[in-house]
């Protein structure tokens, strides 16, 4: 076995490669209370390069998610390529916690997120220190008797376990061949041995990356484009109606902030299908204190050092507020598909990453509306010329709209893939019919009204 | 006066230029609640390009800045280069607010934050919308009534105004020259109003900067190089007091945490001077829940898209945690000032820029521990070899070492104007003599441990 020197100098050899590769490493030291976590982490900062290393470790008072799910601050704070973040527990935290109190245990999305990392490039580790219950209770009371103090939170919860927390526990790591057990019985070890574990996972080869997945074939496919374009239905009906969904959408957005729902609107929609004014009458009338508006365009550069949906978690709206997003995560499978910006692999494998991103959002509260605005090809021809043609709408019309619209068989064939694929219960796709403004408008407030509830 | 139409056109082709010259602009749109902020945003998030524009307004639950100082959530939003952001009161939150109740006024970080943005380029207009406190008061009756609703917690400031308030919100007004007061008495007019004022300011020269300030000359200048090195005192004891300082910042970091008291440390020093050491004999001492450690590099292009001081800001811990920053802020009076890197206006203007921050952080309650390692040119050669010899430490080393190196009468310049310059009350420089290890670390876990407190 090596000794502490030689390993260090291997293991700032390993750093400094990675970093050159600008392979992002996400180190996870997990356990219970008492059980070591801490002298890993400092063997670990001690013994690497500090300035391309985080630690991130939260206290139960710290500030959480906010209405965002219980990964979001994770996602937040995972190192970008080329850095190394050292999570105290990570996305295993809540997991630790409810084997603890005897709760059940779902590790479905921390699974995904490795799953995801990994096929991004990221080098994710997995260190358990692992101790038996009884001896940390022994410790930890040993330790407020010496220091005179009442247990800390995390303390009470392993003073209090449940009876069958050891076996929780245990069965929680030893259904993950991927955690690496040190032995917390012996301290003095611990640290020597996090280095050699850490050493010997950085210097092996990456892990071979899962097969592409395979698509199951659709069954049935929507068919978006119509032969023709509906006649303009009657404008001063929809007027009326558009002024008093807005009046219901500013009462209940106000509603919704005092009762902490939050709310995420996915607009997508061909060039020029009028997004914008959907926004528009959205924004008239809603309090600026109640929403955000994201427009997406191009990842800048901390944007690219991460995974992909990276950006789009950083916008997820606090409790009780609404995010608007102007073309969403949709960008991996449609102009990042089609324009050849993402690869077969990454962009087949987004279907399932955004169905569990969407999951999450469900589940932890947030209300989705995702909207698909819809227009005939004569319809967007007409719009462009009238965008050349208008001083205020020309910036609004590039070469690039152009060469989308060359390529429409293509766009309409990765969009029915995105609404078939893409479709799940609480996230389900508003397809609005957007040849004529007003009723497209009406629709689309009308459906977020009942969303945002 | 030009027609809604051409004013957009004129608008767009404004914010055209700014975003090819990569300016960034600050609008601040301020008034008491009801006066019609919101028609005036309204009126130029539909005027303006929106995928430049961000729009940031909070309501009294928002989540706010968590023992960092008031002004820390308006840095966090500040718009980047070539983009605008929209502030609903913005930095004058506060002030308004204490003018509603009749309770007095400081301006002072607002205005130094509006010189500070000017200075590094951005644009910044005021936009105050006016309207008696009568009223406004009418207006909101006459809402609460047809909404059947309770006012919310603005609104009650407004109608719970002081009897003052009135000429309150006028001095704060008049007293500033740069605020474009709109007549929120004519509703009809606003928007029309706000994008003529807009484009009026977008489209004229940029205010002239202030000149470069005259520093005013140093009295006492503390020698920071002697001319030889103390003898090594004893080990032993070091180690032991060491230990017991260690344990003793444990429990005051615990017991600052429950307070909510947070500490920044800031180390500066020398190349070699031995920064990595204390930082891990702090670090080793702390539960990795309660601090985290920010090295500070160049900055990356999010960065480089703020004013200098956003990189800090950023940075700063939540209530009740220690940040330390290695190397910091003061690099813009070190290394930027002795390589160039920053102008000779740019370098002048921090001292200032500094101060003003600092004194921000310690009134909102934040503990500030600033370091200066000190070691004598013989000394730092010794370690430079001994780092090159050392396959461990050989990645500390780098070119750049050994070229600030030769600039060491520039350092030493720049080193003494900062101590200087910079020291203030509850922002004291602790200037520790490094020549040896073990007791500039024991200095520095002393001062430390005193201001954790």
């Amino acid at each position: 076995m090596p000794t502490p020197g030689t390993l260090r100098v291997q293991l700032l050899e390993a750093q400094r490669r990675l970093r050159e590769e600008g392979v992002a490493v996400q180190i996870l030291v997990a356990g219970i209370e008492g059980a070591g976590r801490h002298a890993v982490i400092n063997a670990l900062t001690h013994a690497l390069d500090t300035r391309g290393l985080r630690v991130h470790a939260w206290t139960p008072e710290s500030v959480p998610a906010q209405g965002r799910p219980p990964l979001w601050r994770y996602w937040m704070h995972l190192a970008p390529r080329g850095q190394i973040a050292l999570f105290l527990d990570g996305w295993y935290e809540s997991a630790l916690a409810s084997a603890l109190a005897g709760q059940t245990v779902s590790l479905t999305h921390p699974r995904r997120l490795e799953a995801q990392l990994r096929a991004e490039g990221s080098r994710v580790l997995k260190l358990w220190v692992a101790l038996p219950l009884n001896v940390a209770r022994r410790r930890l009371r040993a330790r407020l008797r010496e220091e005179q103090r009442a247990p800390r939170l995390p303390e009470q919860a392993v003073l209090a376990a449940a009876d069958d927390a050891e076996q929780a526990l245990a069965s929680l790591r030893k259904g993950d061949p991927e955690w690496c057990v040190l032995n917390g019985e012996r301290p003095d070890r611990l640290g020597k041995a996090a280095l050699a574990a850490v050493l010997e996972q950085l210097t092996a080869a990456a892990p071979a990356l899962p097969k592409r997945p395979r698509l199951p074939p659709l069954k049935d496919r929507r068919r978006i484009t119509g032969t023709t374009i509906p006649p303009e239905p009657d404008a001063a009906a929809l007027e009326t109606a558009l002024a008093s969904l807005q009046v219901e959408l500013a009462r209940r957005a106000w509603q919704a902030h005092a009762a902490g729902r939050s709310t995420v609107l996915v607009l997508e929609g061909w060039d020029a299908a009028g997004k914008g004014g959907v926004i528009r009458r959205i924004t008239q009338a809603l309090d600026a204190r109640l929403f955000r508006v994201v427009p997406i365009a191009a990842p800048n550069d901390e944007e690219r050092a991460r995974p992909y949906l990276w950006r789009f978690w950083r916008h997820l709206p606090p409790q009780g507020e609404i995010t608007i997003f102007d073309r969403s995560w949709y960008g991996r499978v449609l102009v990042e598909r089609v324009e050849g910006y993402a690869s077969r692999a990454d962009w087949t494998r987004a279907y399932a990453e955004i169905r569990d991103f969407e999951a999450q959002l469900v589940e932890s509260g947030i209300r989705l509306h995702k909207v698909w605005l819809q227009i005939h090809p004569d319809t967007q021809l007409a719009r462009f010329e009238a965008r050349a043609a208008d001083p205020a709408k020309q910036h609004k019309l590039t070469d690039e709209d152009w060469r989308n619209r060359e390529r429409r068989p293509a766009y309409e064939a990765a969009i029915e893939d995105m609404l078939a694929r893409t479709e799940a219960p609480e996230a389900s796709w508003q397809v609005v019919a957007a040849d004529h403004k007003q009723p497209a408008r009406v629709e689309v407030l009308r459906r977020l009204v009942e969303v945002v509830g």
